[in-house]
């Protein structure tokens, strides 16, 4: 197997945006172009949750490959619910790593907030099972609400935790020029003053406005290419060096125990493995915070903390930029925003910045190995990334 | 690169399917497991074009990994437009070949008569550039009707010589048992008789009704894996042996000239180069004929025939099952039905049939070359695979 290295990175801002899809998605494109150096590409891959049914575009790939002039390259959408931009790296690294091409380039692009807020809703809805969950109204709040439930009387986890990391995360976020929300908040603001119950309503108890991360369009790219391809760019050496992924059942109700995200737990097992590192080993990670439940939650089956131990090092400090293991120094999917489609390439396009040390203000020094959990369904697909930079 | 072979196929009836998307992608997933003999995969690809649109639903691969009790195997969607298909294939082939997995299903799925024709048309219409062709209006007939006059124009092709086509692929599919038309028709019948132009109406001038394929529901699948684990079950050594993808402009007014299907040439020369084979070694194909016009251009820019002179070969009967190179014994698109993102699928799976000598009535002796193409969009993105029988 080859080994995978990325050569590029680009972004746009996790934010609403007036641009088709098809230039949200180029944009990103053209900037990893720059960065790397490079000018031409073998594969595309696009990493699109909703263009079929929220933008009424299939074949979104063709039309980036076309719009960046980079025919006659071959180009696949990858759809994979939220975890569709670490999936797409996924195949990336396998494109390259089986020999079939050299020059990968994966973009991940969404532009949901093209229909309302309960559109939107629905839309993200169309991910749960469809003969169990989906025609019965579940929502992606209502699963998180009810998990989220399950994990307080369970772990001892308290609503004060959960403000933690939506507190902890948009301060991050103010760093990130690209984050969606630049809003400094406080346990005081969110929880405590009289005005908490209008500033921050509760939308799937015990889960509150500022519990959700926010609707976003955006989009990001990495190139990935051969070692041998990094020795004609003057790039630092990222190395994706472990790819897990894993599925569980699709219905949450149907798991015996719905608080362990089994597929969370196989994904990172699978991940660090093939890298051969260990939970602990890592510098910087960034997991997928849809709801700040779930930050936690995949704190512990990641391996970073024991089960149930997850709100304790959060209560310490130990996820924070500085910390013993910093998490979301991008602000996370609760504060750089979650364009569905694109959150696990943006996850990726952060720890590429923290392990080149060019996170600027939300740097974690000598940042050397970085992780990725892009969460699928509610749980049941799921893709970890290992990345380690080389000398 | 680890050589790639087909360990087991499995396919639906291509028509009018009153089942759930999930059930007509997992029904051939359960096929192909009883007939290779395997009981695990270590990951699910799933081609589907419009679940999103049409069915409400997406992370399909997640839904259908668990409705095959599969999980935790990895699972992810593949959208290419109508090359959702052979996409898939090359994903699949591409993650056996890197070393990452060694067992892997391949669905093609598709339910698209749950919404009317009108609606059909539209989706299928989504494929085409966003912002210069769809919003304007255009559809796949209208694109193809188009291409068509000027096939006509430049080579002297008749309407007679499509209908041709359409006589050939219905009486190839009256011996499929899992083709959508069992219909025997004759030129007298939709060109001659007084009656044609009742029975075969103009859809898209030059394009009448019997030059257009059906609006299917269906699924195929194929199972890939090594040749190490090829030992241990008792199936022909059917290896997929070359792979080539490849993009055109994705508005066809931009191409300098609209009849050369420039992706079509170019995915079909990296497919023979990696096989090693030319095109006049090719024993039997499936060409993507959604419209019948669009079996002659292909059948010319694979290589079978020189540009121009497809139609000549087509009177002289060399593309019928027997001649000197059958083209869709299965009935193809026109008569075998499209279910659009199982239609790749659905192609290699007849191919394999062939190779396997299993095609029973329609089966094209000693074949020990096959060849498939897949047309995605109107030509702005082909994919195109070459099997090889080995001893």
């Amino acid at each position: 197997m080859r080994e995978v290295y990325v050569a590029g990175i680009g972004i746009t801002s996790f934010t609403r945006l007036e641009y088709p899809l098809v230039e949200i998605a180029a944009y990103p494109g053209l900037m990893a172009l720059r960065d790397s150096g490079l000018k031409k590409i073998d594969q595309l891959y696009v990493a699109n949750m909703g263009s079929g049914r929220v933008n009424a575009q299939t074949g979104l790939a063709s039309a980036v490959v076309d719009h960046l002039s980079l025919t006659p390259a071959g180009a696949v959408t990858i759809e994979n619910g939220p975890a569709s931009g670490a999936s797409a790296i996924k195949e990336g690294f396998m494109a390259i790593a089986s020999g079939m091409h050299d020059v990968v380039m994966v973009i991940g692009a969404e532009r949901m907030r093209e229909v309302n807020q309960l559109e939107a809703t629905d839309f993200v809805a169309t991910l749960t099972h469809p003969l169990a969950e989906y025609i019965y109204g579940v929502t992606l709040p209502s699963l998180a609400g009810m998990f989220a439930r399950l994990y307080m009387e369970k772990y001892g986890v308290t609503s004060r935790h959960l403000a933690m990391v939506a507190v902890k995360n948009h301060h991050n976020a103010m760093d990130n020029f690209y984050a969606h929300l630049h809003e400094e908040i406080t346990l005081e603001g969110i929880l405590d003053s009289p005005e908490a119950s209008t500033n921050n309503p509760y939308v799937a108890d015990p889960l509150r406005f500022y519990d959700m991360c926010p609707v976003s369009d955006g989009g990001a790219c990495l190139i990935l290419t051969t070692a041998e391809v990094m020795k004609k760019i003057n790039k630092p050496m990222i190395r994706i060096a472990g790819i897990g992924q894993a599925t569980d059942t699709h219905a949450v109700h149907e798991r015996k125990d719905p608080t362990d995200l089994l597929a969370v737990r196989e994904a990172a097992r699978q991940s660090f493995e093939m890298a051969k590192v260990k939970p602990q080993d890592v510098d910087v990670a960034e997991l997928h915070d849809a709801f700040t439940i779930l930050e936690i939650a995949e704190s512990e089956e990641v391996g970073f903390f024991k089960k149930g131990e997850g709100h304790i090092a959060l209560e310490k400090g130990e996820t924070k930029i500085g910390g013993k293991i910093p998490i979301n120094p991008s602000g996370g999917l609760k504060a750089k925003g979650h364009p569905v489609g694109a959150t696990g390439v943006g996850q990726a396009h952060e720890i590429v910045l923290q392990l080149r040390g060019e996170a600027k203000k939300r740097q974690m020094q000598n940042a050397k190995i970085g992780f990725t959990c892009n969460f699928g369904g509610f749980g049941n697909n799921v893709v970890c990334l290992t990345f380690i930079k080389e000398k």
